[in-house]
């Protein structure tokens, strides 16, 4: 082998790892065996998920701790199974490198009738319908090219923070390729500044300056424009009242004074809403308005308000100014902001979330699960709440610095959570190894979406990862009650006895007896969170709290009295 | 109401029961509840899946015994997550309508950003993936066209065989639409005979008459085909030696004397494939030559000695006739036969299955453990062989009359035989009301795709199935450890304690506890075998057998012996 050469699977490898990914999702077939041989050599952790739906979801969720995650699944059927996760990963802003094992070149380019193909020749199918759900595709079909490909597909990763779509034919793994490449890294262009650049940074400021009721919003997309850091900044240097949406919620520090957490306008603290509806300038970073993020549009800032922040453009009321990077819009202000200049502005009286009025004998409900376990989180901790009933009680979390929150934001998949967890729970073990901090990652699911994904239990079992899991058993999809068909058996799911999931799943015995958990008080659950293992524990840890088939709150409520009154209505009639 | 109008979602659900559809496989979302209301109203059972792709094979396996299957899911999350078990269908041609509740037509056509969207208020995305994998597709957006609409998207999916994606956006169930049609059921159109068509049968008899070497060859397809029954009648009548491919097997009454069973060409019987290779006539029905189901197309008969029967064409020798109908050409031959013009074929002796060489202190493995269960299956019985070592293991099933046998034919999507058990012994149970009989279905998996699907088995006992279940457990991917990567770590799956799924998934404790059985050498087979609730039992019963992790048989064994034989090289570099 020339010195300057590669093999191609190393190439691409090599390329992961100097990106810091450093293991790998996927499901072995037949089209990709080659290619995992490459894995375990390049010092990637091979994570083997049950399924491949399951593996693209703690893709997703790695990526989005870790900015940039791998994924190998096979031609047709694998790639298939991950479409969904996949869709999740764009919808969302996850950097997934989907890379799919196909058949060899030369059974395609006969068309032979092959397995995992409709036995008709055709090999194209599956790539196109990849197109529509990622935001890049190539095919590595010659040595020559492979190496710019490569690049250009991470790349586009980076820039976009959505998934892109690589096609390795199964022979091609062991094909050389120039390395001349790899020594320099791969970059994210720089975004040039456009000749409009001074005025819109004119614009801005005069606003902050001018600004006598100012706000800083702070959405999701924020961590898709590299602008997280920049925006804790600014919170620090104006000292505005603060809030995030519910896909923002954890990208800013919850424990700074004028930070309010999350912004539910109707939904939420009257008072919040009438300092946010008067504002005269809302900062609004990386909007995300979908109608689950924006409690159905009322949270997103009138335009004349507002300044948004979005994808290379800035607006200003009704101005788009495009080609414009956010991130150097935010360094040139930060960098020329005179504080003395800004209002001293204060917001509305903060909300205090107390636990007096939870009584022992209380059943575990919506109303009180999520006050109580909210001491459990520590600085840096991961806690996930699963779409339905779990992420709307998991907006009222006070969290704790650099603690990361993953909820119902857009893409909703239920099951996408567990995996989800998994994922996360890996990034962030190897991102604390070097500095030797340990986190929990903590699941919060109800048992409709747990019984999607299950499976994968197992698999966070056999990676020794440090996971706390709270079941809240509410006999069904309580969510889709709520929206529709209250007394529907379709929104009912099978019983299972969730207290023996961690044995079925593989766990050792001894440590199933002494992490398995259950709950119907909150006495009960008072004491299950004093637990030791619970709080500090090590490996999968499992409590299985219950509550009422029809118990929700808040905007859920609304949605379940409509569904009564309506009944009642009926009746009436 | 007016007494000529019906609301969409009735019409829909009249026309799928008309079709013989009692059951309805799904998961409720967001944006298909309304649609759900009428599914119970319309006298279908709701069989309520754990998620999406589980739904999606159960529906394929309903459909390949029931003719056609239903199913709903909700736009994006859920009709994505189906799509691998749709692509499945579309594949092994099963008859799966695909129904797609998607968000009302308001919010798409303001292009409202929605939750299970991407946020940019694109709505066709997911509709345009599923072109690729469907023969057909509408969307139910106004009531005049509707019914037509949904006549013809079912007219599709009964003419290809293969699955359908229909629309139905969210406020388009209550909507009213003529009932005119519902009067007359929906018919496949016949194919007109093309004026080729008596030169066809000309040939065709004038070669049935001339063979002195006959072959009949039965392939899957025969069932998309609609020839089964024909096919039977010409075995019958000619008397001439019969093989199947693995794809036709259990679509012929293996108990007639002239039927031999699988052909496996140089991987079966010498004697069996001299015969077939020297035959002067193969009258080859339905063929599907992918590689998986023709030994790597070693089965493919010869151009020479082939007549060959596919979708709307025969082919003799290298000419094809066009827009010829399989189904008319047969009934005119089988009309007109003579059948003292036939020669009085005698095919190779035929293969006996013995037992007597299995020792009971013999571990259980792939060379006894097809032997030792086939007395089991009884007429008419359902028998799903999963893809991995057990699809090669039940190739030498010899089946009981009317008995069905799934296994891996082209799509080979592991994890698709759990949820398919599931689909075919509910239509099995169904079909079987009319006349009473009892039938097993038999599902034999290994550990790695049971990983895939296991949480489906809650719903065999949510829904009081009768299902007997051999896990057979090599601790992983036994036959990608054969293609390749024999002693990788990607090949090994997560430990599970397989003995505690019955418990896990809810089944009542004493039923646990008479129906789970193991079996490490073949006397506790033997035994378990003759335990009463294995053999005519209700409910699911579970074996979990254990096997070596590079136990295999057949075509494994030559490609494990390569592999072994390039690693022994290798070392002697």
């Amino acid at each position: 082998m020339a010195s300057d050469t590669v093999k191609l699977a190393e190439y691409l490898f090599v390329r992961l790892v100097q990106l810091g990914v450093q293991s790998m999702f996927g499901v072995p077939g037949d089209y990709n065996l080659r290619l995992l041989d490459f894995v375990a050599p390049a010092g990637l952790h091979w994570v083997g998920n049950c399924n491949e739906l399951n593996a693209a979801y703690a893709a997703d969720g790695y990526a989005r701790i870790n900015g940039l995650s791998a994924l190998i699944t096979t031609f047709g059927v694998g790639e298939l199974s991950a479409s969904n996760g996949i869709a999740g990963a764009y919808a969302e802003r996850s950097a997934v490198v989907h890379i799919v094992g196909t058949p060899p070149r030369p059974l395609q380019s006969s068309r032979a009738l092959m397995h995992h193909t409709f036995n008709d020749g055709e090999y194209r199918r599956f790539a196109a319908m990849a197109t529509h759900i990622t935001a890049a595709q190539t095919n590595l079909t010659d040595a020559v090219t492979t190496p710019e490909k490569i690049d250009w597909i991470l790349q586009q990763a980076l820039i976009h923070h959505r998934p892109v779509y690589l096609e390795v034919p199964d022979d091609m793994p062991d094909v050389l390729v120039s390395s001349k490449n790899l020594k320099s890294p791969i970059q994210v262009p720089a975004v040039p500044s456009p000749l409009h650049e001074p005025k819109v940074i004119d614009r801005i400021l005069e606003r902050v300056y001018s600004a006598q009721r100012p706000v800083i919003f702070v959405d999701g997309e924020s961590r898709a424009l590299e602008i997280v850091d920049q925006v804790d900044v600014l919170i620090k240097a104006t000292n505005w009242p603060t809030w995030t949406s519910v896909y923002g919620k954890g990208l800013v520090n919850e424990q700074h004074p004028n930070v309010y957490g999350l912004y539910a306008a109707g939904f939420g603290d009257k008072s919040a809403q009438e300092y946010f509806e008067s504002a005269d300038l809302i900062l609004a970073f990386g909007p995300h308005y979908s109608d689950t993020n924006s409690y159905f549009s009322t949270t997103v800032p009138k335009a004349a308000a507002a300044i948004t922040f979005r994808d290379s453009t800035v607006q200003i009321e009704d101005d788009i100014y495009r080609d414009t990077s956010p991130k150097n819009i935010l360094s040139h202000i930060l960098h020329t902001l005179d504080s003395t200049r800004l209002v001293q502005a204060t917001g509305p009286p903060k909300q205090v979330i107390t636990l007096d009025d939870i009584q022992n004998s209380q059943a575990v409900a919506q109303n009180n699960f999520y006050r109580l376990v909210n001491p459990l989180f520590n600085e840096g901790d991961v806690v996930l709440a699963e779409t339905g009933t779990a992420a709307y009680g998991s907006r009222a979390f006070k969290l704790p610095p650099k603690a990361r929150l993953f909820t119902a934001v857009t893409w909703l998949s239920i099951g996408y959570m567990l995996p989800a967890t998994l994922g996360a729970a890996l990034a962030k073990r190897e991102l604390n190894k070097s500095t030797g901090a340990k986190n929990q990652t903590v699941l919060i699911i109800g048992d409709g979406s747990l019984q999607m994904t299950a499976q994968e239990i197992s698999v966070m079992i056999k990676n020794k990862l440090d996971i706390l899991i709270f079941i809240v058993n509410n006999e069904g999809y309580t969510i889709e009650r709520v929206i529709h068909g209250r007394k529907q058996a379709y929104n009912d799911v099978p019983f299972w006895r969730h207290t023996q999931a961690l044995s079925y799943f593989g766990a050792d015995e001894k440590h199933v007896a002494e992490n398995t958990f259950t709950a119907r008080t909150c006495g009960e659950l008072r004491e299950v969170l004093k637990n030791e293992r619970v709080r500090n524990g090590s490996g999968v840890r499992l409590v299985e709290v219950m509550m009422d088939r029809e118990d929700v709150q808040g905007p859920l409520l609304y949605l379940l009295n409509k569904q009564i009154a309506e009944e009642q209505a009926q009746q009436g009639n």
